[in-house]
C-alpha cells in the first residue's frame, strides 16, 4: 500500500518536501496542512510591492492551486493542525479529526517575536508574512502618511526601503547601534544608513520601544527617545522558530529554539522529518547551530526531508550561510560571520578589507564593491565575509560560501583569476584585493 | 649597485612588472621601452568609445605620465628596441645605443594575424590597437557609413557591437559558422546573433574573404558570398604573440608560438623573464599550453615577472582562464573548454545545462542566463563552462574557474548555496540549476 506523508506547512519547505517526496516514490500520498488560503506563492517578494517596484501581488503567485491537486497533492488550506500523536502516527485536525501518517514532515515556518510592551494588541500592527493579509495592507497603505517600523531585521529593512519608495514618511527603531547588528558589521551598513537618510528615512537607532500607543489604532509609538506619530506600524522583529506544536509533540528544540534534525532532516522523533525556518542545523566552521537562514536553504531542506520520508535517505550539509539582500540603493549580504558575530562567539580571526569595482572605472555604471575577508588565524582558511555594493554582491557571497565550504584560503582568493571585460568586470577583482590586504595585514 | 631592470613594453604586463620590481626592490632601477606614446590607459576600452558608450578616450587615460615619472620609472615612449643580446644582457635602441641590463622583461604582447589576401596593404584597414590610432580613427568613423569586420574573433565582435551602436551600416564576416568558434558553442551564441541582428548587423558566417578592393583605400571586401561595398574595415583577426625580437635573439617559443615561460616567468634564458600576450602558460587541466588571455592575467603575470627580476621568486599557477566580454545585449563567457574545444582537442567530457534567471522571476529586469557545465567522466570534475546571459556571467565565470581549479564536482555545484532574495538572485541558482540537470544525465 502507497505510504502517507502528511506535511505540517505549505512554504518554501514544505512544498520542496512534496515536490521531492512524489519524485522518489511516484506512489506516495502526499497531505499538506497549510494555515494559509493559498500555496505556491513568494512571501519574499512582499515588500517589493509594497514598494512599488513589483506592479501587482499577482506576480508573486508562482503556481495556481490547479497545479499543485493536478499533481496529486491533497491540500488543506487554511487549516491548523492542532495537536501531532508521534506515537499513534497521527494529527489532530479540528473538523477532520485524528489524521494517519506513515512519515510526518514539519515545515511550520518562523514567527516574529512579539514586542512585550504595552500595546503590542493594537490595531494597526503589521506583521508581513502572507499575500492575502499583504494585500488588504496594501490597500491601507494607500492613506499611511507616517509609519515607524519596530526593528531593524532583515525584513524591518527591506520593508523601511519599500515604504520610503511609496513616499510615506518612514522612522526605523532599533535598540542597536546599527541596523541589522546581530549579523552585520557597522562600515558594511554606513552606506546603507547614509542611503536611507537621503530616501528620507529617519533612523532611530539605539532606540528603545517602550509602548505602543492609542485606543485600538496605534496612534504613536514611544521609544527611549521620544513619541514618534504614526499612523501604522510595520513589526520587523526577529524570526522565531514556529515550534509551539512540535514541542507540545515531545519533538526535541535546540540551543536556538529550532527543532533538531540530524544531516537526513530527521528529528529525535521515529518517521518525523523536519525542515526550514522551524530547524536548527549546523553552522560549517563551528558546527554552531543556527536557524531562519533564507528561502531556499527552506527549500533545499525541504527536499531532503520529503525525500528521506520518501524513502530516500540524502543528506543535508552543515551551512556557511550565504545571505544578502537590497537596502536603500545598495545591495548588502555576507557568508557565516563578520566580524560583530565572530566577536560575540568568541571566534579568532584576521580580516582583508578592500574599496573595489564592478567594472571598468571608465565604464558608465560601474559600482563600488566593498569587501571584508574573515579568516582562521594561521591557516588563513576563509570563515565569513561581509560585502556592501552596487550590484554582483549575491554572486560573490555564493563564490564566497563554496570558498569556505571547501577551506580554501585568503592565498587561494588573493590569486583568484578573474574575468576582465570593461563592461563586466574591473582588472583587479573586489575579492582578491580583500585577500590580497589581508595578506599583507599578516605578514607585516 | 642598484641592479637595472629593462622592460620592454608599457601595457598592463609590463607595467605590472614595474610595479611589482620596485614594490619588492625599492632601488631598483627600472627602464621601460614602449613603441607607443602613451602607458597607463586602458586598450579595452577603445570599442566602448567607438560605440559611444563611454564619452571621451580620456576616460580611458588611468594614470598621466607624470605618475609614472614620479615613482621613478624611466620610460622611453616611442622607441623600438630592435634586438636583444642575451650573452652581453645588452639591448639594442636606435639613437641611444647598446643599454645594459640585469634582468629583462619581455612584455611585448600581440600583433593581429595579417589576413593574407590581397589588398591587405590598402587604406582604410583598422587594427584596434593603441588610443592615440583610435582617437585618428573615431574622426574618421564619424563619416563612415558601411563598414565590414574581418573575423569573428573577440575583438571583431567588440567591434560588431560598437559599430552597430554607433549607427553604422555593419557586416560581420566571419569564415566560421558562429562567432568565436574557436572558443565558443553555437547554443551560446545564438542568442548574441539575434541581438545583433535585432541591431542591424549584418552576420556573413561560413564566409570567407578573399580579396579588399580598392585603390589606396579600401572600397568593397570580396567574400566568397560576393562583394560588400564599404568605407572601412575593421580587421578583427587573431590575436598573434607578438615575439619576432625574442625568437631573433634565442628565447624559445612553444606550440602556439608563445615564449615558453616556467612557473616564474623565466623564459629560456637567464635574467630574462617574459609575461602577458607573448608568452604560454599551462591550461590546469590538461597542461596544454595556452596564449592571448585577459588582461588581468597579463598583469598577474607581470607582476609575477617583475618580482622575479627584481629577487623575490614567485610562483603563477596554471590557468583556468575565465573570460568574458559584451556582445550584442547580452554577455558571454566561460571557462576553459566548451564543448567544440574540448571535442578539437579529444577531451572527454559530460555536460549539464540548463536556463535560468538572475534575480526572482517576478521582480523587474531579471535576466536569462544559460549555463553549460562540462566534466570529467567518472569524477565528474568540473573541466570546462559556457555561459550567455543578461547579467552575473563574470562572477560565475570566475566561481566556475576558481571550481575547476580546486577540482569541484557537479555534486559540489548542484548542491551549492546560493544567496536568495528577489531583487538579487532566484531561488535557484543557475550554476546549481545546469549541474544538477548534469548528475541527472549521467545516472540515467
Amino acid at each position: 500500500m502507497a505510504r502517507t506523508i502528511v506535511i505540517i506547512g505549505g512554504s518554501a519547505a514544505g512544498m520542496g518536501a512534496a515536490g521531492a517526496a512524489q519524485q522518489v516514490d511516484p506512489d506516495v500520498h502526499v497531505i499538506i496542512y497549510t494555515e494559509l488560503a493559498d500555496v505556491g506563492y513568494s512571501p519574499c517578494g512582499i515588500p517589493y510591492v509594497h514598494g512599488k517596484e513589483i506592479d501587482s501581488f499577482d506576480r508573486l503567485i508562482l503556481q495556481g492551486k490547479e497545479f499543485y491537486a493536478d499533481r496529486g497533492f491533497d491540500i488543506h488550506y487554511e487549516t491548523v493542525v492542532s495537536g501531532i500523536d508521534t506515537k499513534r502516527h497521527t494529527i489532530d485536525v479540528p473538523g477532520e479529526g485524528s489524521v494517519g501518517y506513515d512519515q510526518l514532515v514539519i515545515a511550520t515556518g518562523f514567527k516574529y517575536e512579539q514586542p512585550k510592551v504595552p500595546g503590542s494588541d493594537l490595531g494597526n500592527l503589521y506583521y508581513v508574512r502572507d499575500i492575502r493579509a499583504a494585500q488588504r495592507w496594501d490597500k491601507i497603505l494607500d492613506s499611511v502618511h507616517h509609519a515607524v517600523i519596530a526593528d531593524a531585521q532583515p525584513i524591518g529593512v527591506e520593508m523601511a526601503t519599500a515604504l520610503a519608495h511609496r513616499g510615506i514618511e518612514t522612522h526605523l527603531v532599533d535598540p542597536h547601534p546599527w541596523p541589522m547588528a546581530e549579523i552585520t558589521d557597522p562600515d558594511i551598513m554606513e552606506p546603507v544608513e547614509e542611503s536611507w537618510r537621503e530616501l528620507g528615512v529617519h533612523l532611530h537607532l539605539n532606540t528603545r520601544i517602550d509602548a505602543f500607543l492609542g485606543t485600538e489604532r496605534v496612534q504613536a509609538v514611544r521609544t527611549s527617545n521620544g513619541d514618534i506619530a504614526v499612523d501604522m506600524v510595520v513589526v520587523g522583529t526577529k524570526k522565531l522558530p514556529n515550534n509551539d506544536l512540535a514541542a507540545a509533540a515531545g519533538v526535541k528544540c535546540g540551543s536556538t529554539g529550532g527543532l533538531i534534525v540530524d544531516e537526513h532532516m530527521r528529528t529525535s522523533v521515529p518517521d518525523v522529518f523536519a525542515a526550514g525556518d522551524c530547524v536548527e542545523v549546523p553552522q560549517g566552521t563551528t558546527g554552531v547551530p543556527v536557524q531562519g537562514l533564507s528561502g531556499s536553504h527552506a527549500y533545499a531542506q525541504g527536499k531532503i526531508a520529503g525525500s528521506g520520508a520518501a524513502g530516500t535517505l540524502r543528506s543535508y550539509s552543515p551551512v556557511y550561510v550565504p545571505w544578502g539582500l537590497v537596502a536603500g540603493k545598495w545591495m548588502v549580504g555576507g557568508v557565516s560571520f563578520g566580524e560583530t558575530l565572530a566577536g560575540a562567539l568568541g571566534i579568532p580571526y584576521v580580516k582583508g578589507v578592500a574599496e573595489g569595482i564592478s567594472r571598468a572605472r571608465y565604464y558608465p555604471g560601474f559600482k563600488k564593491i566593498r569587501v571584508k575577508l574573515l579568516a582562521e588565524p594561521g591557516t588563513l582558511k576563509l570563515i565569513g565575509a561581509q560585502l556592501v555594493g552596487g550590484e554582483g554582491i549575491k554572486e560573490r557571497c555564493d563564490f564566497l560560501a563554496m570558498a569556505a565550504r571547501k577551506g580554501l584560503t585568503l592565498h587561494d582568493i588573493a590569486w583568484m583569476e578573474n574575468v576582465y571585460s570593461p563592461a563586466m568586470g574591473a582588472l583587479a577583482e573586489p575579492m582578491a584585493l580583500a585577500a590580497q590586504n589581508g595578506l599583507t595585514a599578516v605578514q607585516s
